[in-house]
């Protein structure tokens, strides 16, 4: 065993709210627990669902006072916000249709947020939030929860500093099994949200997965879409919203890629994984064993690095608790986005400049980016899976 | 994204105190991350360090009560067992060393135990802590993390229920290369600690992983060991104790096993692996991997089990968190062996009696025999790698 | 070890000759070994370079009768047509340019084809070669070396049979880092052919290997392609033909797929790889562990089948040499071909009809649907990536 | 595709006989297959069984003359030396318990022999054989499998170059589940005879496969057994002979280690596996991914090296037939052996001397520490798992 660290923040912890999360929920909890894990913040308040009945229930189980339980996010966004000891931040965990008219709801009346992605429907309400959100100085975190673990934080350096050269073909895809057959009528909550078009949008897959290889790949590799051909796939019996997509891209510069999302690959959980093949060498990343990262150089053995090892670089190692071998998983790279923007939030409470490393969390534009790539996708895919263009 | 589900706890939040875990400590971050994830405990109280001005650095960076940051442990045993408003129990993440003493005092005073392993040196003084325990009704967990993994629990119930019938070998291993060179001459502190023999005990490699090899198997499979054949190693330069260790074992019943424990396995990060043969299956577990279970029948092709699927048994899935393909770690299972814990405890102090399933917890008896082992280890190997009796 | 099989055939020895693999050449070699591993077949004759003199040297290294080492293939398949004991069949084994005229060369004379892949340049021609085989009562066989794996057979089998359901989505990817740089630069004699057009045909990475996934996926699927979308890119410096295409796939019945092949993938060695989704499961298979075959169904585990296991369809079984666990690779798949197209031309030199499985090597008809393959993603992606009927 | 290479040899071949190998048989079409590969080596006499009829049959399939089909290996042995096209050497592939007596008696007669492993019963044998054999001048190989596979020539390379430094430990396993149940009573003929007395000697497991772990270990690092403990069990319904072992060995110059063989292992076909921990780094190797090499150097990330690529030692190099990433399995180790064999034996023949790298096949010597081990792994378990001097 290694010399650990001690990841306990100093000072004061941040209070935050929550809006979504209620009984049945999946990513509420994930929320709540990786906001919490490193002790920079603790949740005060909250809507945890459309029924007032459910919030209560949820925020006692929690321990809130109900006092701070309210019966709609404008309510609550106006409470917290004369409060003396009102929240710092509110997470939007609700599903996609709402995330809009939350956060901003939250940013006018001044509060920082923490959102679920897609960010939301249009790219104009994307945009019109991260407008609103630079004009108040107010942070507005989007959980891409992938670009939080360590060795894709690695993979980014690696990049950035051309450790693989100049990049030239990526292949990503994001491949689950859990909608192979139509679980949304069994009432499932949540398949039936996410198959919902009023509830998720124009897209499922590209929406909930697609979206993710997105901005991992953004993320890691610093490309733009220049333009991309979609083809999106309808499998589930009675379903109206894709379950299925395969993706060609290419990039400003001249990189091309291909991208793969789908609900129906059986024997699939949650398979995330992006390669990327540069002029001097090649990356890959999997989500399932996201505590290592496979490199390859010209001519060399392909190496296996694992996280917590001397040889990581800091933008990696600072984000790493534990030891090598001890893997570290979803919770706590959630946790790290979390962490990082309570970073930032805490140093802007005290009238300090966020470090460069503070704002290394998905930001509004990255969640304005990714509207718009589900849209083109959607776009291209209903003319014919023809190329559309995307910057 | 399949259906999640609320962890949080309902009702009030059990308090606790810590003793050890200091600046540089690695497992006192990880107890206190555990103790809290789930949000069933909080911690109040703590002597962090034998300086007491760590102590206060350390509580502080906690948000701690200054009133609550102690000089001692038994001034914090008796003052936290006076108070209204007292810790219902302590975590022990000292040096092995201090278990013994600190165990006895907080027991002394009524106080309910969580023990770091090894639990003690010696095995009387670890019969003598479970005997205190039993006395008084008060819980003590060993804190043998790798019982804590869903999967673990999952081989468990397959074998209690015959799936693989009866078990003939069990192969173990647990390596790791941190210690390939001599670290503690560095004065790295986790290294200096276990090669002391003042602080570690008669062992180092046994002590500190082999004994999870030894409480893995007995976990998993109920045998008990009835005698062993040790070869305890000194490789690195200038050591007093052992850094790698080859054991044949040999269980009542009939079945034998063989374990390996090395910390001068370059390559290897914290490489616990089990595989137990029976005479209709068999099944493997790495700790690398934590989500995933190798399932093998007679003439069948080999299964890989994934955490979070509907096919686990309910001791598995009661502890999974997340959907699978979201990797769960080492704070997970660790935060299971708090959260089982905490739900007998809870129910004592409800004064109600625990489920059998809320006392799924490493057990002062399971202390007992892991101090056993490592003993009978040492014992082996000084008188030439001999076969002792253990049971 | 479990109980293994002769695999010797009875009768007469089949005679054969070659049409390339002279000194530098891979896959002559190969081609040798495989036909002769199983003891079917016999080289007796060859043209295997334009200069004669290499011929004699590798004809002799060969231990051939120096009358039967020709200068041209037109004077090999006279005088061989013309011999009482002249060869039965021909290995082309040439760049792809020379395939067409090679093939009809012996075809007019009479004589039995394998001919390695791409099969011709044009669709027109390898349809003319197909039709003459018919006409003239000849078989002919195209080395797509990777349905020769057992595994891959059983995966056929497997759909055949409906194991998996109604097939849904393909992902296939065949990736290779050998031409990351520009190696035909430094006249290395197997990247030199591939990379000129003159040699290797409009298409060097989907004609080379590409080509191979088109015919892996048709093979075990059965499914036809009904349009493609091909974006083929040129990274290599100063080169003319791709290294690398990504690729959109329409099939006949709604499924869909997307193909990537590269050879600019530093990490990759010879890395193809397929992936079938159906209703009820799915599959995959990896060539560089091609004794191995993932296998998921609907809410069950992960298997991996291995080859040799008695659960295994006949189509694998009987193609399998040794106990599983004994890894059988390339030259063994290869052999595979080779020993059924053996069996087939043995039962129709003996006056007999081949029964089915004498024929399932990959036919004049694959070679057809290959070739249009490889025409119609260059056609694609020269039109802009747009979309282009097949069938 | 990388440049390949013709391995055809130049020259006369050599003629073999064989003496075992009939119907039912496994390793006799294996020796068959491997020693004709490379076109070095040409079967043309045999006793392929006790029951002459079986030996015409399988010769005649193997389209040998039936003038050189024997009765009885005495008869094969004399008539050969007698004949001026006789055999240049003999191939012994019956079950172990002939095999001292029939390479005496091609040894006798100034017969090269290939014998399978173990090489004899008792020790004296083998010493005896390989006295004769030094005496007469003639070659002995002893075909240990797995020496052959290139990846295991790097790993010897590299040990003696000092990359891994100083050996501390060897962790070295051979699984396998085919005697889980008592499959010989089924009469199936690998089972049977391997599970008897009087056709296998005093071990199964330890005699079948322990001694691939001896062999292996010994040929990549050059140490000599100095003790070993062994525990053999027998789990097998009515055996009478061991089909487990765990035995822990230590070396000469102070590294220790430990096996374990088992053919109750359910879930593994044929898992020889060995790792080998110097002070500077590690080395792991796997029969069933034979192509590849974990290796990791202290502080660095664990690499993966793959069979073909320009960085191998000209030792692993030189027995690579085709690309990386192109499978090479269990026939072409095995045709490595008797390559390098035949290398050897074809200068001996036209007078040379062979090289070094010639030599480098598996030698009596090797045969006989292989019995030796056998021996003394079944005296210290029948002594009661006492350590036992070897060396």
């Amino acid at each position: 065993m290694i010399e650990g660290k001690d990841t306990g923040s100093a000072g004061r912890k941040l209070r935050f709210g929550m809006v979504g999360g209620g009984p049945g929920a999946f990513i509420g909890d994930v929320h709540r627990k990786a906001a919490m894990l490193d002790g920079k913040a603790e949740l005060v308040a909250g809507v945890f669902s459309r029924k007032h009945e459910n919030t209560i229930a949820t925020g006692k189980s929690l321990g809130l006072d109900e006092s701070r339980l309210y019966r709609d996010f404008e309510e609550m966004a106006r409470q917290e916000a004369a409060r003396e000891d009102g929240i710092d931040f509110v997470s939007i965990v609700t599903p996609n249709y709402a995330h809009y008219a939350v956060a901003k709801g939250f940013l006018e009346n001044g509060i920082h947020v923490v959102c679920d992605k897609p960010f939301t429907f249009k790219v104009e309400e994307a945009e019109e939030l991260a407008r609103m959100a630079r004009e108040k100085g107010l942070l507005i975190a989007v959980t891409y929860t992938y670009t939080g673990y360590p060795m894709v934080k690695h993979a980014r350096e690696m990049i950035r500093r051309g450790d693989i050269g100049e990049i030239r073909v990526i292949s990503a895809e994001y491949l689950q099994g859990w909608l192979a057959t139509p679980l949304e009528a069994t009432g499932q909550k949540q398949a039936s949200w996410r198959t919902d078009p009023t509830q998720s949008g124009v897209s499922n897959c590209v929406g909930d997965i697609g979206s993710h290889i997105e901005n991992l790949v953004s993320y890691v590799t610093g490309l733009k879409i220049k333009s991309l051909c979609a083809n999106l796939d309808i499998f589930g019996e009675n379903r109206t919203l894709d379950d299925n997509a395969e993706i060609l891209v290419r990039y400003e510069g001249g990189a091309t890629g291909v991208y793969h999302c789908s609900q129906v690959a059986i024997g699939h959980d949650n398979d995330l994984r992006v390669r990327i093949f540069g002029t001097k060498g090649s990356i890959e990343w999997a989500q399932e064993s996201p505590n290592y990262l496979k490199v390859a150089y010209l001519g060399q053995p392909v190496q296996v690095l694992s996280r917590g090892e001397g040889y990581l670089y800091p933008q990696a190692a600072r984000l790493s608790r534990i030891p090598s071998g001890h893997p570290e998983g979803y919770y706590e790279a959630f946790a790290n986005i979390y962490s990082t923007f309570a970073s930032a939030l805490l140093k802007i409470k005290a009238g300090e400049t966020p470090a460069a490393e503070d704002l290394d969390f998905p930001s509004a534009e990255a969640g304005v980016a990714g509207v718009r790539f589900i849209n083109k996708c959607v776009e291209s895919s209903k003319k014919g899976s023809v190329w559309v263009e995307v910057a």
